[in-house]
């Protein structure tokens, strides 16, 4: 029985981060979305909104579960039982951030790992700050983000 | 007849972005420098301002009109029959996150491109920041920017 | 009326050089694509061989021709009276090494320009060498590369 | 039952390609290290002896088999009923040749994962071809790769 | 008679910062550690809080010295009489962004250079941010910072 | 008395190589350019011809010598008795490249330390191979080398 988490700010959930959970709830038994409480930039979705949006966006993998986090990861991940930090990977700038939040974590916590995953290529441009700022400009997301981020950020903008 | 717009928020101009200005206005029929709100950060100065700023150090060349824009680039280009956006490459880092919008733009507006123009070699360091912050802290910054741009600053800062 | 020349060794040409080439007769009244000979690896096509693959591809395109070149790319655009060099970035290393080159070029003629476009996100893996490797080891490649490359390619390795 | 896939030309196996096996080897049921025939570079050791050595080194492992093989790693992974491809990454420039390896295989086979790994930050700067440069010089290389492997250097070496 | 500036924020000093001093000690007559006011973002500790701890952590290096300041750079290197900048280097994005500072600095100054260090690798993941972020996480910082910086930080989270 | 080592192939020396030295120069009391003899690949001038043409290029600099080197780089520096070996770094692929390169050279000899400077930034795009493809194509390279270099590539390409 294999746990793995992938955490984020998901603020909010994108279709490349769906896809990258999709693709680990395939090689793992469990796949726990771990979701920040990002306290140093002001999210525009509450921990617990992002928390409720993903659910209902990842309802239908009966191996994925979703829960808020507030410390450090690594022990949230340890208090899981997990065995691996999952991150998805789109470009050299997020690699070289992930590669020392990795490093840290695995001095922090020597026996949980970090793997990386890509998403889907027409994803890669993807990113939760873009999507805010072009619907924060009117213009349509709704091929970046599932049907209920997609109204949630409505309501939200409106 | 074909129309690009180089967008930005020129908070100040530099000699960097007159340079890229110069050579599409040699490739391209009309260049349109469409100045930005800047949303989310606190600009030195107004929107107005970097327009007027802008409009006098390029008033020597015919092919080139400045505007302001507020709402989604792609709009606002399709709105002025653009062909193309340029956009300005001096290192990695840039080019990422520009790869990232173009990608982005692309996805909401398939008809317009985003071309890359480097500027001279001797401006890759050149970035408003660095220009800010080196004013700010009493340094000389005439050969980083245009002399309308550097009395702008200097009455700004005093 | 201007003319740009997109230079490359297109051994073979693949879908996203066609891309570029698509998006660049957009963009300008006539493009030439260079084929270059290639004198430090030995080609798996011959210079001939590839102009008349690319001609092929390109045959429905008006504004574009193709020709081969063999000394300095920059004294084969201004032969051509180019007003600019097109090349297509994918990442990060393609970046560095087409800034340098365009760098290059222009301390050898400042008066022609390079400029950078983005092939379709889908293309981003594809390269030339990738093709051969799987082509060579029996993979198909008929979603890569145009369907009498993918003849040339069988025929090559039958 | 997971397996996964950890390909190479382990020309030779260094203890950063070690790191890795241990690693996977903890994640998943099977790990088969792949070693690839290197058609396009001349190896120092056959792929015979590159079997020889790791399965010498990883013979403590009870779940990691070594294996050869000779035509696209995608095929081997699926013979091998494999669900991903594991790779280590060190680098800024491995992260981007993996990448379009990755998006290419992932074309190829669109069911097989290609996850990422980082090894023991003490082995970032490792690799085969620094290893056999320094072996070459007379340098030691007792801290770089396994005993066995580096009895074997020194013999073909002598 | 050589000296040179380390300059930084040190918000707060880690063990990777330390190990660059070291390293610079050894290769110059005097290393002056000069601690910026970083007034952009709102520091944990203040710059005397900041040149204090340093101090105290470099106390037995008998050619470093420690002292804070507020305009540019390159005229407080200027009137120490300093040959050069050391600057250390982690990663490709620190990487970039020192390259553009060194450039800038080198147009101030024409004759003060920049020179770039390496951390010993088991700090290259290393940052003041990341520290900061794990010690108000609750985490234990104790082999990433100094024993008087921990100390600090402790006393500044309680 | 410090002693610095400035490796490299110079195949052929470039303005940009020359830049470094002096740099060098100015900051160390004895600057050892090492000319390697570069084993895999043919060189374009013999190691001695490279010597030559670098010794005469630095003639005016009265603490720069030059020497030829077969062996390991970290036992030549220690032969003679250097302090640190000195690399020019112009981008980022350069940058991941010398820092394994470094890293594994303190492995090797922990107490020499590797530093980094920069060329010119009019000098970033120069490489001794691009200098060798654009002179071998019969362009004008006397603005990248020093005279003498372009008098030996013009009577070698004769």
């Amino acid at each position: 029985m294999r746990t793995v988490v992938y955490p984020g700010s998901f603020d909010p959930l994108t279709n490349g981060h769906l896809d990258v959970i999709e693709r680990a709830a395939k090689l793992f038994d469990t796949v726990i979305v771990a979701v920040a409480q990002n306290t140093d930039k002001s999210p525009m979705f509450t921990q617990s909104e992002r928390k409720q949006q993903i659910a209902e966006a990842v309802k239908d993998f009966p191996n994925v579960e979703v829960e808020t986090f507030n410390g450090l990861l690594i022990e949230f991940a340890e208090m899981k039982k997990a065995q691996a930090i999952i991150r998805g990977l789109r470009a050299v700038s997020d690699f070289e951030f992930e590669f020392q939040l990795a490093l840290m974590n695995r001095k922090l916590k020597e026996e949980i790992e970090t793997i990386f995953m890509m998403p889907r290529e027409s994803y890669i441009f993807l990113s939760s700050r873009l999507v805010k700022e072009v619907a924060g400009l009117g213009g349509d997301v709704n091929t970046f983000v599932p049907a209920n981020v997609e109204r949630a950020l409505r309501s939200k903008l409106d």
